[in-house]
């Protein structure tokens, strides 16, 4: 028999979808009766999160669990939509950095800006489409921001609940927020001077790991009232695998099958994105395998024939293989922190399984 | 004796102020732990947020005042917390539209994301300037967008008055930012078609009217338990008071003193603001003057002289007049729906004054 997805157990991918159809259709509601003219950010929002593994509710829900939350009834109800929120503060996340980035594609599909700067093209408007569809993605992703807390907030859990699980949410946001401030600050810096690799280490915790899986797991357990020792077995499981989720993706952003990632082959190298990937190669380069990742590296228009160089500068001065061996070394620390966790099943086997789900070679 | 001003009255302003430095104070701390190198971020905030006449919170205390909120003791400390993040929440709405509209200038400093490149600039960091300042804007904007729902829902305020308080809130966000998008619209269609001032008068309810002044209104109101009689009348007296002081703003943007408005002379023609001002004065216009609105509306680099032409163009088509006229209808329609609204004294004198402050002609 096969194993079901830890991301399938309890239904929850159904039900977030579920929450997430509900919570669109109502959104288009309210922007529809401003105008008609404002159904394109309802639709590009419903596309975008129509993609996406449902990674962090997964967390937020088995955090829940974990600390006792009920599956079921009103709670059960409440605990996913509250979770759900997260799936819009990604999108939101997401949406503001494809900005960032200058990216063209997000889960396959053009980029939010791309899209309006297409829809803004077709309809033969006046000023530069590139604008148009920045400032729409600008506002999109406001809306998702706003949607996300809307959400938890309404989610109806109780009062109480909520005001346990708000300094969580919050502190999240801000870091996250905070974190990819310092990665625009280390590709401005491009790296320079000793201890790039620590620091994107830590542009790595900041804007990925903590709100990836830390985070959540720790909102869903404060939502169900966890005991201090609880919530910090989710850190000692939650920071090391939300690091390790954050280099398997770097590794897949320059040797992922475009069709497993959404994106096209070496996209991170076209955008030059300082992973540490990235840094470490630098450290160990020769002066030639140097100038080659300089030349190359964030240049736009970037070919395959120069995506295959640096790949092969990575794997030669060995920094795929130290990121992989640092991969297994958080992997290993979260499994270690799980086996002592005071957790029952059927939590336990699903954040079991969740450490091979956030961190397979293949996504 | 001196009339005190209404923004002043059970000393608000100084109170908001006071609130705000906590608020950014803490945000500063959280933001370095995550990394000293994020401390421009929280300085952009608190320099950003030293202007501003606190309007918004000032309607929302009354709100809560006219609904019998006390002023004092822990919920008066409460509402002007949560008044507070409106403050935040227009800082937002701020620096992201200053990204949209490519503004060189906020409340008399660099807006944001000039700012922002202009550290880049002067770091010798690598990479377009003016990128990294758009992309720190958005960053930016993020932050003050959580930091204000932050604020509300910990103002300390109990959370039956939060439930009561929320709808209005989260209708306020998303309308505003649908209205955002609309009024872009307007500016890539260049007012095109019949229905120009009308398209207008519609965006300055969504983008400007409902958030400035019916909407906090109604959430003081609705966070101290206000009667749907009392919300009604506040609605009555905010909605065309608020589209008044737009319609105020829009003439000040073209015809203000930069020393009042903390923006360059005429730099809302230089954007190509599609106001009713605008609207009104192509559809009254020659085809000389509408030959002369199209040359020169939107033109970043208009010189002193054209502003001088279109300013003339704008006041011999009767826009000036007609815009005027109407701003003076709806201060009456606001006036007539104070006077016969269930509020007493001071909650009365002070929204009786918010009127004259708030569509004054100098600002």
């Amino acid at each position: 028999m096969a194993v079901p997805s830890p991301f399938d157990v309890e239904n929850l991918r159904a039900r977030v979808q579920t929450v997430l159809d509900d919570v669109l259709a109502h959104q288009a509601d309210v922007l529809e009766a401003v105008s008609p003219d404002l159904s394109p950010l309802a639709e590009a929002a419903a596309d975008l999160m129509r993609g996406g593994k449902r990674l962090r509710p997964a967390f937020c829900y088995w955090g829940w669990r974990g600390a006792g939350g009920p599956a079921d009834g009103p709670e059960g109800e409440a605990i996913v939509r509250a979770a759900t929120g997260l799936e819009l503060f990604q999108a939101a996340a997401l949406i503001h950095d494809d900005v960032m980035d200058d990216s063209d594609t997000r889960r396959g599909m053009p980029a939010i800006h791309r899209r309006f700067a297409e829809l803004h093209r077709g309809s033969a408007w006046l000023g530069p489409s590139e604008h148009f569809g920045v400032s729409a993605a600008v506002l999109l992703g406001d809306l998702c921001l706003a949607w996300s807390d809307e959400l938890l907030t309404g989610s109806g859990l109780d009062e109480s609940a909520l005001a346990r699980g708000r300094g969580v949410f919050d502190r999240m946001r801000t870091e996250l927020m905070g974190g990819q401030y310092l990665d625009m600050l280390e590709q401005a810096r491009a790296g320079q001077d000793g201890g790039a690799a620590e620091r994107a280490r830590r542009v790595i915790r900041f804007k990925s790991a903590k709100y990836t899986i830390e985070h959540p797991l720790l909102l869903g357990g404060a939502l169900a009232g966890a005991s201090q020792d609880l919530l910090d077995a989710y850190s000692a499981y939650g920071l090391p695998l939300g690091e390790a989720f954050q280099l398997r993706d770097d590794v897949l952003g320059v040797f992922g099958d475009p069709s497993q990632t959404g994106k096209p082959a070496g996209d991170d190298l076209r955008e030059g994105k300082r992973t540490m990937l990235v840094a470490i190669a630098m450290q160990h380069s020769t002066s030639a395998q140097r100038a080659s990742l300089r030349r190359h590296l964030g240049d736009p228009r970037l070919d395959a024939a120069s995506v295959e160089e640096l790949r092969r500068v990575i794997v030669e001065t060995g920094a795929l293989t130290e990121v992989e061996r640092l991969i297994d070394t958080l992997v290993d620390q979260a499994r270690a922190a799980l086996a002592s966790a005071p957790v029952q099943d059927p939590t336990r086997t699903v954040l079991e399984g969740l450490v091979d789900a956030a961190t397979a070679r293949q996504m």
